[in-house]
């Protein structure tokens, strides 16, 4: 059995849990623990270190998100298999790196297009894409607007930079480094007017032929985006670590996209070895790419976030795109891309003419809002309120579990209910509209092509569960109406 | 010769000028005066309607830069030939439509990529992309804006319509109708975050791949933003009136990039013959259509503005692009699209997924700005300020007229100075460098293969003031400066 030595400081700014996690992960990332070493169990090392078993369970709860250890039932906690450290650095990389993911609110999401039905009176709706605005800072928005609209700033009423100004990027680089991992320079980052437009930008600089793998399931709003491009999307099932690398070889395509934090809709999070087999394949040709939409990075319940793929990139392959929609909100249309370098060359070639997308007043404002950590704090307050919303929709879930799985938790504004026995799809999302609730089958809110597999009566459905917008009142109503509807006992 | 009838109002609220201009162009209309007919003379019309001269001289002015009528030296006022009346409706089409362009601001322009160039310490830059802020409106900006950030309006922080919000779009609708003469509905248009962005959407819409004509000498930003697509792009070479239709037909285009109102760079404005006869060109082919930049429109400063070439189009062949940079600020990215019901059907099937790229904070404060007339206000002041500028720059450039012919004038930013003589045009810029004034190359702004003439000693050059960004002291010493660079007589 493995011995740790792991010496831990207290009254510093790291916390217990994360001294072990980042402890037992260097061991791991170094060789001195090898797949299928078994862990000191977490009793054990509690007493050993002398701290809380709770504070052992959350670093081993972190190692196993991040795919470096699994539990096996009734045996323990085991290295997992990692056949390459490809992509990883030899740890001990100066101290800004390891300092790496800390316990901060992290950033970039995409807003999943809230589409404002409005359904019948008093509907209840489990949108996945509904954030929750009543904690909009807006006395803080209006004082930093308030500032900046002087005279003294008519400068930035010129036309400003066309990746965004330097200063906003220079944060957002900052940020991106503390909170997701993400290594960049404030060059390599372009700020434009939405993913949707970043994306746009993107086909100028990839071409307008790519051959495209995406997750299926996958988000529907980007694909539709693709198809509208003149790309050719090979859709690739995903197995319980997300996107398979070996069908990206086999299909013979030029970019990947995926959601390794959170993958949506699924909620499955990508473990580091699917990710080291998908930078592999990614380094095996100049022109792949892999497109890391971290759409959903702020909103982790439990543990430390889950670093973003472009973390682990050592070779540039990884386009980085994050946005501000989901952590403030869906009309700030400020969103970022990080470029690889050989990818920032085509840019200045090719577009850098194109002018930035978002007004330079609304660039300063989301700068001061971070710089002078207000985002931070908006970020705790939402990520409380949201966790509270989470945990109460699993509690009121918990009699659907003898029909239904339950996946997606513990991130994100959505879960994803699966059932257990064969059902329609949309059978259990008329069901719960005849009770007045409205919920997102999977396979509906794809494109055809997408959630391709025909539904047939052997077909499991899976349904969305959005909790984003919804108060407490509503999330236990809409719950007693989905009972109601498909039959659970109160 | 040709009897005027003509009952003039008083004290209504259209001015003596305009009667008379709105009279005449009525008539030639209609076919009551015909291609070649004589009209009075000034002096002669003005005794007879007991009006002053200048007014009728005003009249004259705005007919004869609508291209109704010419002035034939030492022989008087002439109709214009028009062969076919393609495309303007019967007069006497509803009040509304008589309403027509009114002396009022107006709106849409494009702004050419300030570059802030820092040049030589003291250098004085005649940029034809440099605008005004000091005539900005923070104080209204400012009180507008922290009216709407207010909780009642947390359902401005969803995210919106992809095509803009409904308020603002029937504000620009309105407005375009009063200002322009643009016939549209709220529907058709399209807000969005830049003419590069919407450029890009209209590449959606189109097609991938377009043969497109653009003036020769053009507007280089959407020469790059075309040739960054897959466009073929035919170069037509411009006679006096602009851009000749002849050679549509024969190049076999799809579509053709015009400015109308004031081309850039060499601020003619197209005549109503010519209109006519692109108007015609487009109607001949289902999937013609005209691109009309009107970048520049509100900045008249003789007679009433030139209407849109959108406003003579009665079979739906115009897209309309107009911005807020030029007028508001660069900074204030929102531009919009006006497509015909055809291209808008093609949108909604293509391309309506795309979210805005226009905060619905910003979308907010511009309709409350134009709606409640202090739009208006501003043009009127910036309209003044910009006219003393460009009046200063024609008196300070009289003694220039012996080598260079100046056009361009009456509207927009910028002058245009051609050399009498063949000269080299790189000379002039570095003569002019060499005295600490920076001008504008025509040829230099251009691509190479816009700008395609190959430039020897027997060319003669014209290079761009722009007088937008510069202040009363430095229009005068800028021009010293020419002058000792170019040896003009002080």
């Amino acid at each position: 059995m493995y011995e740790m030595t792991i010496r831990l400081r207290t009254g510093g700014k790291e916390r217990l849990y994360e001294q072990i996690y980042e402890h037992i992960k260097k061991e791991i990332r170094e060789g001195k623990l090898l797949a299928g070493e078994r862990l000191p169990s977490t009793r054990f090392l509690a007493e050993y270190l002398q701290v809380a078993r709770s504070t052992v369970d959350y670093a081993y709860g972190q190692l196993q998100a991040e795919g470096y250890i699994e539990s096996r039932p009734c045996k323990g906690y085991f290295v997992c298999p990692i056949e390459e450290l490809f992509g990883l650095e030899p740890e001990g990389g100066g101290p800004e790196r390891r300092q790496g993911p800390k316990e901060q609110p992290d950033l970039h999401r995409e807003a999943y297009g809230c589409r404002p039905e409005s359904g019948p009176e008093g509907k209840i709706d489990f949108s996945p894409y509904e954030i929750d605005m009543s904690g909009f800072p807006f006395s803080v928005w209006k004082k930093i607007t308030k500032n900046i609209l002087t005279d003294a700033n008519s400068d930035l009423f010129a036309r400003g930079e066309a990746q965004g100004d330097l200063d906003l990027r220079e944060t957002i680089s900052r940020y991106l480094h503390s909170s997701r991992g993400v290594e960049c320079s404030p060059e390599q980052i372009i700020v434009g007017a939405g993913n949707d437009y970043l994306l746009m930008l993107l086909e100028k600089i990839l071409g307008r032929h790519v051959r495209i793998a995406m997750e299926n399931p996958t988000y529907p709003r980007s694909y539709r985006i693709f198809r509208s491009f003149a790309y050719d999307i090979v859709t690739v099932d995903m197995d319980e670590s997300g996107m398979r690398a070996e069908t990206l070889e086999r299909e013979n395509v030029r970019a990947a996209y995926v959601m390794p934090s959170h993958q949506f809709p699924t909620g499955v999070v990508m473990p580091i070895r699917r990710r080291l087999e998908l930078l592999r394949w990614a380094a095996g040709a100049g022109d792949r790419y892999l497109i890391e939409d971290d759409y959903d990075s702020e909103f982790r319940f439990q543990g430390k976030p889950i670093p973003a793929l472009q973390a682990s990139d050592e070779y540039g392959k990884v386009i980085y795109l994050g946005s501000f929609s989901k952590a403030i909100a869906p009309a700030i249309r400020i969103s970022f891309m990080v470029l690889p370098w050989p990818l920032l060359q085509v840019y200045r070639q090719n577009c850098a003419f194109y002018s930035c997308t978002v007004s330079r007043i609304d660039q300063r404002i989301l700068n001061e809002f971070i710089r002078d950590g207000y985002f931070e704090r908006h970020l705790n307050k939402m990520r409380k309120i949201y966790r509270a919303k989470h945990d109460l929709m699993l509690e009121e879930l918990a009699p659907f579990r003898g029909k239904f799985r339950i996946s997606g938790e513990n991130a994100g504004l959505h879960l994803l209910l699966t059932s257990k026995e064969p059902v329609c799809e949309r059978r259990l999302t008329e069901l719960a509209a005849g009770q007045g609730a409205a919920v997102y089958g999977m396979r509906a809110g794809m494109a055809p092509e997408v959630g391709a597999a025909k539904e047939g009566p052997e077909t499991k459905a899976s349904v969305l569960l959005g909790f984003g917008g919804m108060d407490t009142d509503q999330i236990r109503e809409g719950i007693r109406r989905l009972k109601r509807a498909w039959g659970i006992a109160q």
